[in-house]
């Protein structure tokens, strides 16, 4: 099969750290361009912007985006324009709606659409959701704690409204815990603490349920200078469950039955997916991590804490 | 056809306002009960709650919900468990996730689920969204301004998160919007202003567009005490369309055409369309206009301004 010529949008951090190695190591595609207004790629055409790219005359198949979710909607839609497929780093977009506009374009166009989330392509989290479905749940404890001056040096963009703060991080356990847990979930309550200097959260506690009234709650929060936490605790009729290292590994009744992370596999697994959906002719569109981070924002309670600086 | 036998939840103002009249009129209906923590009404069996009203013995075959958003849920889902239909006031829960739990359990049990936006019911609404189909739209101002000591006296509810603040008629616009207007819209940016004493806000301004990028904006204003607008300003190729009085009138390149208002007809069509959706067996739930003021919500920027009292 012919490999699949595609270009990143956006060569920032998670692009070097994740999308390139990834793209390298994979036989389904060439990485045949860049498009980035900072940096560029050594030996690879690289173009300020998505539109000289595409007047360039490299044929092309689809693309990356990996710039940040504010202002990604315009390019998406231009590159849909275009006739490529478009895969979307997490969070897919500012908004929802704005991700579902692109859902509708990219069907309208014949082209393929993947909102990626990179933690659902951990290794323990479908032997968790496998595991899950056979077992009766009784509450879940999401503890999402990290500390955001070792985790985001420098960048300024997840601050601003757009980038969601502390819901960055947070979003990817809730794309985990909405992919591990059988059932839809809800959000009933929130509280969400902002920086008296920041424009976004830089903690939040939120209070969700499922259609069987499962108690679920939620901790992010970026202040973590201790041991960093990315757990799903789930109690289970039948034991605990615990995923963590961000669903690279799994506990089951007190033992470990998984313990992956030595090598990534979260984004060669990820642009496995989307040579699929590419293949097929299908797209992958799940916002209900999106929904969720979007509800707490419009039903939190917000309060007002110490300012941040790097 | 015999009569939908109904109770209503929540006997506050919209529900005696509009509710109640429209019910009196109705051939589709009997109502049979009212559930209501601090109120009852004459003649007509009365209960604290749903569950006191259940535990009566009254038949009944579906319930309108007219309480405050937030604790809807939790009273639509006992409802949808006890095998009855369901009409939802606006806005129709206190997050997108709730009310797609509320659709997910109508389906489940086959009962009918509504979440009605009164304004789409005004006179004005589907000739509006007909005309618009045939014509070329260049831009979209809505404008909804109003005095919040006018209209929401002692609600104090709207100026919890879930009350959503001016959200509360600017969802009615948004609901509008997005029923007459022809393609999707989404949103691409947002300020709003709250009170500094306050947990909802009492002025937004949003930037929306649709897949033709056509320009839109929403000035909701709750500050208004002058003259009250519910405006739709709708710039076509052919001419202005003037959507006014919150639905209820409209204006062809500068001619009056409607001019409705004088007789209430959105709670009767609201109650008209339940009646059909129950013996159609069907489901009537649209969250876009929901959607859209978590969006504002999440990628919304903040800005305090002066406290706000009665």
């Amino acid at each position: 099969m012919a490999p699949i010529r595609i270009a990143i949008v956006g060569l920032g951090k998670i692009a070097r750290d994740q999308h390139l190695p990834a793209l390298g190591r994979s036989a389904d595609y060439d990485l045949v361009a860049i498009a980035s207004r900072n940096a560029a790629a050594d030996e690879i055409p690289s173009f300020a912007t998505l539109d000289e790219l595409l007047g360039s005359g490299i044929a092309l198949d689809a693309v990356s985006l990996c710039t940040p979710p504010q202002g990604r909607h315009a390019i998406a839609r231009a590159a849909i324009a275009a006739g490529l497929h478009v895969m979307l780093e997490k969070p897919p977009g500012a908004s929802v709606s704005e991700v579902l506009d692109l859902a509708d374009a990219a069907a309208a166009k014949g082209v393929s659409l993947f909102a990626s989330w990179h933690t659902r392509a951990a290794p323990a989290i479908e032997p968790a959701r496998s595991l899950l479905a056979g077992r009766t749940i009784e509450s879940v404890s999401i503890v999402w704690r990290e500390d955001v001056r070792r985790w985001h040096p420098g960048q300024d963009w997840i601050w601003e409204p757009a980038g969601m703060g502390v819901f960055d991080p947070g979003i990817n356990a809730l794309s985990a815990a909405t992919r591990i847990l059988p059932r839809a979930l809800f959000l009933e309550a929130a509280e969400l603490s902002f920086p008296e200097n920041r424009a976004a959260p830089i903690a939040a506690q939120l209070r969700l349920s499922d259609a069987a009234r499962t108690p679920i709650s939620a901790d992010f929060d970026w202040r973590e200078t201790g041991p960093q936490s990315w757990d799903i605790h789930v109690a289970t009729k039948e034991g605990p469950v615990l995923l963590s290292k961000g669903g690279a590994a799994l506990a089951v009744d007190g033992e470990t039955v998984i313990d992956g992370g030595e090598i990534e596999v979260e984004y060669p697994n990820l642009y496995a997916h989307f040579a699929d959906l590419v293949r097929g002719g299908r797209s992958d569109v799940d916002l209900a991590p999106l929904r969720l981070v979007a509800d707490a924002f419009m039903l939190g309670r917000r309060r007002s804490v110490e300012s941040f600086s790097e």
